[in-house]
């Protein structure tokens, strides 16, 4: 198994000034942990080519391995080529190649290459030019004298992300060894924090371990990614199934998807699948769920019509909850929120309901129904479901909805998938 | 003015594992260039003593203002002290005023402290501490012989960031020269991409300029932040004054306040002030309008329902579109938009409602009706308005939704101002 070492630099005044963050980084140092490559340090420079001519002599003399991101456009201020090649000691050439390239990418787009692109064309002598398949500026790989082995890839991140992809990771991972074949599997999980995840996972997750097992959070939602390796594909699967046999019987309860990495991706897949209608009624979060199964392509195959029921009058009126049950139990109630799924339900003719109402915070709480405390209900087919969670009310308004907006949704796959105590409508 | 050099280190193991972007960096690098000051690296390094060393040494050879951050928890991982004690050459000591601090800490939340806790008291020799008004680990500064002063502060953002606001900010502002005061204006607008901002900004952007003009991107909203320097207050606002006519009156059409750096917050706060209530009617946002209106606190007061009708069925049968209308003009059209947004107010009996209907993609676009063209329409107070327009639709279903979310709630700001052509209902 490789130990290679990996260091990465971000070129970009506008890094610097803080206009956005590094997202670059983050995602070459995901994937080379994937590879089993660490990484080891992370420098953000400016558009100065003394700047990334240091950065990089410093960042080869730490790891085998230099990934250099941005400063690649057409611009006078990109001078990411020059600082690389003064790096590396030598001078910068046109390379016929890249200059096909650039031109070529302006022929088939259509347009006419302004003069300041061919500038796109230069590399450091001796190096050899990467693909770019979705932009103008080509990257490309050159060795330094202590045999590190710099690639500099475009700063827009489609275009970084579709350059691994394509070709640059492959030849990472060839480089990392012949033989060394790789599988993954990835999990999608909701319902526990990264630090009751790694508590389950334990040795799982340590850093030498094949299959590596790795996880991302995004909205409270965890990606776990096993990653085995092996001499061969039957040998790497080997490593990886029984892993992921354990994996599948440990975190049962939350895992939602293993192909996708949303539950409304999978809910609305899940929906459309079975060629059924699904709404949602929402209070407290207001339109997040509608919000989320309509980011989906195709969803309009799966809803026609949702509602967002802030006030009582609505719930009552829209709905037809009771206005006996929204005095007696409160509007953030178990049985108003199964109550909201029916009402959803019949006026928008759907199979599947989702009915939220709890307290997004900062105010509104009581010791009874603190902030944090959201009632789901789930009305499926005729059967109805209703629960309740509380969450840390200081994360936050906008925490709280996103969490109860995923779970709303993991709640009707659940009822899909037959793992929800539905009970007969009365 | 100050022509002080920055460099930032971020520390953790996680930053290199690629698990989040680091979002410390980026926040410090705003700031300090607010300040005046020029940050000229970042650099990212692991939980590693001798990493966190040789960083900090180098980092302070090329700034007087070094700050790092991270890594000062309590575990045995955290090792920022020990590393920049390493870099300083001095021991570390149990600091009597930080002891009080942590233990002071735990008392408040009434929680017993764990005997590791007392591990956050250390600094190095000499070193100041820095109170954190929202956690148990201060932070430090501590000056190094060749001159620089590297500040050590708490990895969480909100930590981070309560201790910038209430104590280090000011202290840096205050080291940056006697005398110098800063007054700020900023400037939120919709509708324009950085770069046409750039372009009409022009010589305005300049680094070296007073006032300095900075803007930062979200969700395709601006912040143009405008920050003068001078001797005095009354300077300083003289120099901020007729910059800000000046930007007023040539960005006019995108900005939509000067307070609320959202429009959703805008809209509400308006809202409330004039004792309205708003709906909506959403086709293609599928629920983002009424989502970002009740992310606000408070919305409950301006909001009680609002609509999500995807299907051609839904905008009849809920929003009373005529079938007719939707047949002849289709529903991505302005007045079946208009149409929505009457049905909406009147069914949720607001003053104001806002509709959407386009083709947000990747598929359904055709010559005459592209992805990216959304129509949109306002209904207030029984006057109306329709408009349409027509963004990337390379940029993604993602961004044409959120675009359209925005532009849709900037309309309800114009319409309340009086600065949408509303034409009386027949």
């Amino acid at each position: 198994m490789s130990t290679l070492r990996a260091a990465l630099c971000s070129v970009g005044d506008e890094l610097l000034a803080g206009k956005h963050p590094d997202l670059n980084a983050p995602y070459l140092a995901r994937e080379l942990q994937a590879l089993g490559v660490e990484v080891v340090e992370v420098a953000v420079v400016g558009d100065d080519e003394q700047a990334i001519a240091a950065a990089v002599t410093r960042l080869a003399s730490r790891a085998e391995l230099v990934f250099v991101t941005g400063g690649l456009g057409p611009t006078l201020d990109d001078v990411t080529r020059h600082g690389v090649a003064r790096a590396a000691g030598v001078a910068l050439m046109l390379d016929p190649k890249a200059h096909d390239q650039v031109t070529a990418w302006y022929r088939t787009s259509g347009r006419e290459m302004p003069a300041s692109n061919s500038r796109q064309a230069l590399v450091p002598e001796g190096a050899a030019v990467l693909a770019n398949p979705v932009g103008t500026a080509p990257g490309f790989e050159v060795s330094l004298e202590g045999g590190a082995v710099v690639r500099v890839l475009p700063g827009p991140p489609s275009e970084l992300r579709a350059m691994w992809e394509q070709g640059v990771g492959g030849r990472v991972r060839a480089s990392l060894g012949q033989g060394t074949v790789r599988v993954e599997q990835r999990f999608h999980l909701q319902g526990l924090s990264e630090s009751q995840f790694s508590d389950d996972a334990g040795a799982w997750l340590e850093r030498a371990a094949n299959p590596l097992v790795g996880v991302t959070v995004a909205r409270g939602l965890l990606t776990a990614r096993l990653v085995a390796r092996g001499a061969t594909e039957a040998e790497a699967r080997g490593v990886l199934e029984p892993l992921a046999t354990q994996f599948r019987v440990r975190f049962q309860p939350w895992i939602f998807s293993e192909q996708h990495a949303t539950p409304e991706e999978a809910l609305v897949e899940a929906l459309a699948a079975r060629g059924l209608w699904v709404s949602a009624a929402e209070s407290c979060t207001g339109g997040l769920v509608a919000g989320a199964l309509t980011a989906v392509p195709g969803s309009s195959a799966v809803l026609r019509e949702s509602f967002v029921t802030y006030a009582n009058d609505a719930k009552e009126s829209r709905l037809g909850v009771g206005r006996e049950l929204l005095e007696a139990a409160g509007a953030v109630s178990e049985e108003v929120a199964r109550s909201m799924a029916r009402g959803a339900a019949r006026a928008a003719g759907a199979d599947l309901a989702l009915a939220t109402s709890g307290v997004a915070g900062p105010g509104g709480g009581t010791p009874e129904k603190p902030v944090g405390l959201v009632c789901f209900g789930v009305w499926f087919q005729g059967q109805s479901w209703a629960g309740s969670r509380t969450w840390p009310g200081r994360a936050g308004r906008a925490a709280v909805r996103d969490w109860a907006t995923a779970h709303a949704l993991v709640l009707g796959l659940r009822a899909l998938e037959g793992r929800l105590p539905l009970e007969p409508e009365r």
